[in-house]
């Protein structure tokens, strides 16, 4: 009886050793897709530096905070962020109920499928696009019309589903920071209520870790039901000087690491890097003509000007998609 | 040798054995300090039932979300809000330096201690005594402030520090939600950088788990270095309609349970409990004048009138100080 229970425990006790062995085996690479080179071992640095208990870089779990800017540094915006594409979706879902669209601004571009002609009607067109798209429903049924949306909706060029535009190389990044106690957040110029429907279950970040740009809410009791009503003004604009100020209202803490691609994430990694103790700043350079799309300081979507001249002096990681990825999206 | 072995790793066992029964000990009973009655039956009926796999009202726990009020919820509100005390505390210790203040209200009723000169200033009056105490620093002097006050603060009554004028029951409360992979949320109408600093601490609930309400804030670097300003403006108030608000706004999920006290609160257990699902409403009432302060519909803190009429029709547990607490602050 009791080698039978011996055997019992040493069978548990091989199957605990058999268990941290694949344990050490996931964890020898745990940024597969990154080549090897200065980004990559920059990155595994400071997560060693700062998890090292009893080294002089280390910080306590509570303080590991990181955050990501989403657009052109966690999944594509090219060739235009993928709120804008559901914009236009949605005009073109609303527009036979509103036939007077067709001779109307900015909704007579929008159908026309004329980029141009809707940039032409500036802010008033952009405003008056997201009023009538975002706004004029309750808060849970805009989430219901993001998530039917974000389920199917696919890129024009490569077909896949948009939430398949997603780095691979970033999707690890993010689960290494996860596995070494971090707190992870979202800091985008996006809006909030459309990230997240689908952030938990695409990059393992739930709703409260996600800080985006708002329209303002109110809350109403309708037919003794209440509901939250989206108003069709802006709230808050989580962008450039925004991030920080959106980092503090939502996290309370000055993060130890933020990750960015554009010029709107300039405030956002001067406010992390700048901060007492070991710090880390990462710009993703989307310099991949031929895997992705080869852009910087003139485009549209995602310029990346100044903290690309400045962003290596102050210390930050500059990745290059070319050089630094294996491979850009999962599943290739 | 192998029998040295064997030793090693039953006794690891026996550890691990005697760890669990500690485990199991513990937890016969997660609520210590409430008496038992329906309020205590009414909680564990409630957390059983939302995770209990299989069953009906299972809830995974990426959904467990609870939303608890400060004030007069977790920790003490009379004779005065803790805020409104730091308030007044800060104006005494610049009085000094504005001697103009002795002819000038607000500040001359502060300072004489008068509370209703104070409350006769009406809402200019302490508009300008939250600008003045709470804006025109930057957020990291605003968090040195509030943290070196609380460290030593003292109820006027009790000589308590004021983190020790925190409820026991409504702790093991929050305990015992997150020992069943509850998010427990602090939504409260108080300065949320004034509880940031202590809450953790104090209640085990991190920085990005507080909601509340704030003044404008902008981000400027001075002399190369960034800071984040206190601008003498309201930016958002989470009482009322407006606590829904700010749950949506910083939680993105509804709670399913949610735990107030006053009248406040209303909209947040009313939007926490009408959702699809087992839900949950509790309300503290102080009913206990011996040993802490009754008090409810008449008081100017945390007036009890709307949800303790509706409350128990809508579901809602209406706790007794008096008959459901054995005890009511820690180390009594």
């Amino acid at each position: 009886m009791w080698l039978k229970s011996v055997f019992h425990v040493l069978g548990v006790c091989l199957v605990t050793a058999c268990m941290s062995v694949t344990g050490a085996m996931a964890q020898s690479d745990p940024l597969p897709s990154w080549n090897d080179g200065a980004p990559k071992q920059a990155i595994v640095d400071f997560v060693t530096a700062v998890t090292t208990e009893g080294g002089p870089d280390y910080v306590a779990p509570t303080d590991r905070i990181a955050t990501f800017d989403n657009d052109g540094t966690l999944w594509s915006e090219q060739p235009m962020y993928v709120q804008l594409a559901f914009a236009l979706d949605r005009i073109k879902q609303m527009a036979p109920d509103h036939p007077e669209w067709k001779d109307k601004e900015p909704y007579k571009s929008v159908l026309a499928g004329d980029l141009k002609g809707l940039a032409a009607t500036g802010e008033k067109g952009v405003v008056e696009l997201v009023a009538v798209t975002h706004a004029g429903m309750t808060s849970d049924e805009f989430t219901k019309i993001a998530t039917d949306w974000i389920a199917t909706a696919k890129h024009p060029k490569t077909g896949r589903l948009y939430t398949d535009m997603v780095y691979q190389p970033m999707l690890e990044l993010v689960d290494y920071l996860h596995s070494n106690d971090f707190r992870v957040f979202i800091v985008s110029g996006g809006g909030i209520e459309f990230m997240r429907p689908w952030t938990e279950k695409v990059y393992g970040i739930p709703t409260e870790r996600v800080v985006g740009s708002s329209i303002k809410t109110e809350y109403k009791v309708v037919d003794g039901k209440p509901v939250i009503n989206r108003l069709p003004a802006v709230d808050f604009v989580d962008d450039k000087e925004g991030k920080p100020i959106g980092i503090l209202g939502h996290i309370g803490k000055r993060p130890i690491a933020a990750f960015g691609n554009s010029d709107g994430d300039f405030q956002m990694l001067q406010w992390a890097t700048s901060g007492d103790g070991k710090r880390f700043g990462l710009i993703v350079h989307h310099d991949d003509g031929d895997r992705e799309v080869a852009y910087d300081r003139k485009s549209v979507f995602g310029k990346l000007d100044k903290a690309l001249d400045e962003g290596p002096g102050l210390g930050w990681t500059i990745v290059s998609m070319k050089n630094d990825w294996k491979q850009v999206y999962p599943g290739q």
